[in-house]
């Protein structure tokens, strides 16, 4: 049985590589190099390549999990024989989206904690504390709640103002949430897209991790994540989906890929030592 | 391949059938009566026998993601099994509360409309408009919003009030959304536990279809859902889990559950008469 992995752990793995990359597996049929296409399992066999040849500069694995339920069965069997080939000291995020009422949200707590043996799963805060607690009852497993997202619609409804408070909704989620988990159980994704934000929010919560998604595709640098964003122990997850998995398109992707996640390391390394972490 | 159902069909199934009855397929194995789990596929075996015994009383199924993820594997192939089972003149709802970035929430659409053939998929808001609009490239397929929902954790962020406008969250949510899609193709989750508030809604989309749970094991009731929330095509589908579902636990549990669904539907009837609708 898979214990999860706790904050001390995954700082310990951050230093020891000298990195706080994520490695988003949005592993898409038609994007990936032509000849995976005559394997029986495309998805793992891709995925088990790009896992190979980047697991020396990442500390996680993010499988987005409409990539593969889009596939049905057959999706589910690619991601579960993924989640399973990843070395045991990464920490594997099921990039899942979601939240339900409390009775519900424990089994999805369960599939991700328990059938598929992640160590954390994002969550959307839309439905309040009964949606995000069950994930909270299995030790070292992380619920990581959507604060402020990467994409464009994050203006829809994140940044509303709220009455009296002054504060908008997207802070409103953080400041409330932070009460129901702590820093040992509980990430906030913030997009890289509004990097002088994560000062923000950093302010908010000082001590808890941040999931960074929109480096690289979508116009974030490491540099000013790090700015912006680090503290002492680090605090950040910086994920590369597409600038990573898909860097070559080839038969020599896996290493294109490997040159683009060491890249980033390089990137992180920098930031790890000029914050003097490492 | 299966063309799903037009607003047209809904409104001509609920006349049909004097209901507006949704059954929600939560199939929770420590629940269910024991006999099934000496079978190969007790999930789906319970299913089929609810489905049968319901069948006509209801015009929706709402299978829970939830209940069936958490088996792996062998629960998305229950899942898939009873989704190919159900009859084809029915509403047929994934209640998965789905939503990411545009080019994932494709992704997700293709899954429930294409790879699973549902009618309908429920989506989280948050993210805003993006992790909707793919949703709607699939003709007679629908998006179903979260609007205001029934579980405690909604007074968390989904009532808050906004600056200027007056609003609350919900109100802004179903302002904005409203003119993303259409009544033909979107939908809006509101809670029977607030049943008044239904008349709040109603007021700002008028025309929509409100998919209500909350009925039942939680507290609401489907007269003052109809008196709040129903408007002249009904636009109204009431959901009922546990109290459906559950309503036996032995080997009668068919029947006994053909009864709530019968009890639910004559309510409906009598709602629906009222309003001069049948």
């Amino acid at each position: 049985m898979y214990n999860g992995l706790s904050r001390k752990q995954l700082i310990a793995q951050i230093k020891a590589k000298k990195s706080f990359l994520c490695v988003g597996l949005d592993t898409d049929l038609t994007k990936i190099p032509a000849h995976y296409l005559k394997s029986d399992d495309p998805i793992f066999e891709f995925n088990k390549d790009i896992i190979n040849a980047t697991k020396d500069y990442c500390v996680a694995y993010k499988p987005n999990l409409a990539f593969y339920e889009c596939h049905g069965i057959k999706g589910w069997e690619a991601l579960q024989k993924t989640i399973d080939y990843i070395p045991k000291d990464q920490f594997v995020i099921a990039d899942a989206k979601r939240g339900d009422i409390g009775n519900t949200s424990k089994y999805y707590a369960q599939s991700f904690f328990e059938t598929m043996n992640c160590d954390a799963v994002t969550v959307a805060p839309y439905m309040g504390h009964d949606s995000v607690l069950p994930f909270f009852e299995f030790e070292n497993r992380w619920v990581i709640l959507l604060a402020m997202t990467s994409n464009e619609g994050a203006l829809d409804f994140q940044f509303l103002k709220l009455d009296h408070e002054k504060k908008q909704v997207w802070e409103k989620v953080v400041l409330k949430s932070s009460q129901w988990g702590t820093p040992e159980n509980m990430m906030y994704v913030v997009g890289a897209t509004r990097p002088e934000m994560l000062a923000d929010i950093r302010k908010l919560v000082p001590d808890h991790f941040f999931l960074v998604p929109g480096v690289g595709a979508q116009g974030g640098t490491v540099e000013a994540v790090a700015k912006y964003g680090m503290n002492d122990d680090c605090g950040l997850l910086v994920n590369s989906s597409r600038g990573v998995i898909y860097a070559g398109n080839d038969e020599n992707c896996a290493r294109a890929a490997e040159e683009a996640a060491k890249e980033l390391q390089e990137q992180m390394a920098a930031a790890l030592e000029n914050k003097g972490i490492i």
